[in-house]
């Protein structure tokens, strides 16, 4: 039995429901990967820290995290080791960066990866940041280091985005894409459309707790041009930031603009897009954009999400992720991790 | 530079298109993954055969082909090898089964797979037959001579089904799936819906030179029902054949009923369905299905294929391919030979 050692930087709800599904499934996994996974370091910024060598007991932790918001001051595992000690720490296989994102900078999440690869551990982020402002760097250092850098949790959750070029469409070129990749905007465009206010949308939005701690990293389409970069630099080998995204988010979009739209039989949406320009280079497009009702877009509800690519050997491929939860973004981190065991 | 020598069993358009295609990007290929891909040997029941061991001149075949509907008689490379002794050759990495199917027995490509995994090669088909009828067997005998079986072309042209649960969704479990899969079934209905008869689009369909030699096998949801076995033998872990498959096909679904639906805010499509009944096993289903208009289903259009996942950790994921083209399926098996290579 190979023994894959895990540091979890970062223990928000998604690192909770990562740790609860290796909980329940690990034994599984263990019999059809040969692989365990004890996580032996966690690291938060405002819940304490935990380390042991031979493996956290995962249950406490979720229990006192539950129960008091953070690790009990009687945990024998509380430590006051650092995110970046932790990324480093030489006892790790997989370093998993979880941490709170600053969509600006991609920092702290960046250092982490950056000193996980160096010492010679895989990684595994949900962090858009990195791979939105930092993807060419870290990929050189990863393939440098010979370790992988997985991200399938950046974009659509759990959807195999990322996976799906890499793994199924060998030497077939992404010459574009169109997706719909912002859950809070698409649910308040759609809830506008069934005459709610933008500002009670958005406070529904924010009730249901998918909305940017700042909503106006999604309203203003600053999550969305994350993504659509992050799409940019991995999937059409682009080179591009956030900031280079032609950018326009939904604030301006009223009732009345949606009603006239439907009298047309059109549809407004926030339309992500990848194109190459006249020279060839690869270029990014968050907009508004009205739609008719025969775009497969035009139908996306809610918190679905969906990616179209335009390939030149495979064709047209679409794939779609129908209403996430967090256990589906656990998935993503647990897919690569998946990953890495199989090719480990 | 690795060579990964190729045998191709059939060189009906499929196969031309493959060979196309190979020829223009196979220098770019042999860059990035490091292999090339000489054809060593076609053969064809009524085109004639050829061989060469240094690598067959594509060009030349493809040009005899186009112009005499057979390879010419004096090309020095013509050979009398016949199917199975193509598919045992020693000297080949990989052989291409895309023979004529005879879909009520999977033969002869069973045969070919069969004879050409045991003697050490991989194995890459886009025909139906083999993964329908006879997967567990052939899936167990390339397991025990450590080599691929490759099929991504069987369903959903390129697709990537079979890759996508293979390489992108480790550890998760595919409890059901929904899809409209057969090409001929939905022109069909979709012309009806647009008040054309039955007839006159099957008539069209024929033209467009999709519809199978016996046009029952689509129409009466054997196509359907042999893609959905396949689905349930791979994705599910089933062990079921088309005959086992609930099956109804069009015949019975006249203007006056696509109208009356219509009516009522529906729309009539062949759905094939795979699910787990009471005692979890894998079951599947082939009918004709009143949809709502919500249903993304009910707005496939003519020839594009969609299939949605029902999954345990990953939620509900779909994918879709945009009315594929023959360039489509001749990519499925270049997608699967580049899996080969890069895993070789």
């Amino acid at each position: 039995m190979k023994e894959i050692r895990l540091a979890l930087i970062g223990f928000g709800s998604v690192g909770r429901e990562f740790c609860r599904i290796i909980s329940e499934r690990g034994s599984e996994w263990e019999e059809k990967f040969g692989c365990s996974f004890p996580v032996t370091v966690i690291t938060t910024a405002s819940r304490g820290s935990l380390m042991n060598p031979e493996g956290i007991d995962i249950n406490r932790a979720l229990e006192e995290i539950n129960s008091y918001g953070r690790f009990g001051h009687d945990n024998p595992e509380l430590s006051d080791i650092t995110s970046m000690e932790a990324a480093a720490l030489d006892s790790n296989d997989v370093v998993i960066e979880i941490s709170t994102l600053n969509i600006e900078s991609g920092q702290p999440a960046t250092d982490h990866i950056t000193a996980a690869l160096k010492t010679g551990k895989h990684v595994i982020t949900a962090n858009k940041g990195p791979v939105a402002f930092h993807y060419r760097k870290l990929q050189k250092l990863a393939r440098e280091e010979n370790r992988h850098f997985l991200f399938e949790g950046v974009v659509m959750d759990c959807a195999p985005v990322f996976n799906l070029a890499r793994e199924t469409l060998p030497g077939c070129k992404i010459k574009g894409f169109r997706g719909i990749l912002n859950s809070t905007t698409n649910y308040i465009l759609c809830s506008m459309a069934k005459g709610m206010t933008f500002e009670k949308a958005l406070q529904t939005a924010q009730e249901g707790g998918w909305v940017e701690a700042d909503p106006s990293m999604d309203i203003d389409g600053w999550d969305a041009a994350a993504k659509t970069a992050a799409l940019i630099n991995v999937l059409m080998d682009g080179d591009i930031t956030p900031p280079l995204i032609e950018r326009a988010g939904i604030s301006g979009i009223s009732t009345e603009m949606i009603k006239a739209n439907k009298k047309d039989g059109k549809v407004i949406k926030l339309i992500c897009e990848g194109y190459l320009d006249d020279r060839g280079s690869a270029r990014g497009r968050v907009s508004p954009t009205a739609l008719t009702e025969e775009d497969r877009m035009a139908r996306i509800e809610g918190t679905t999400s969906l990616l179209e690519l335009n390939t030149d050997l495979a064709g047209k491929l679409s794939i779609t992720i129908d209403d996430p939860k967090i256990g589906q973004t656990a998935y993503a981190l647990i897919s690569d991790l998946l990953t890495i065991c199989r090719k480990y």
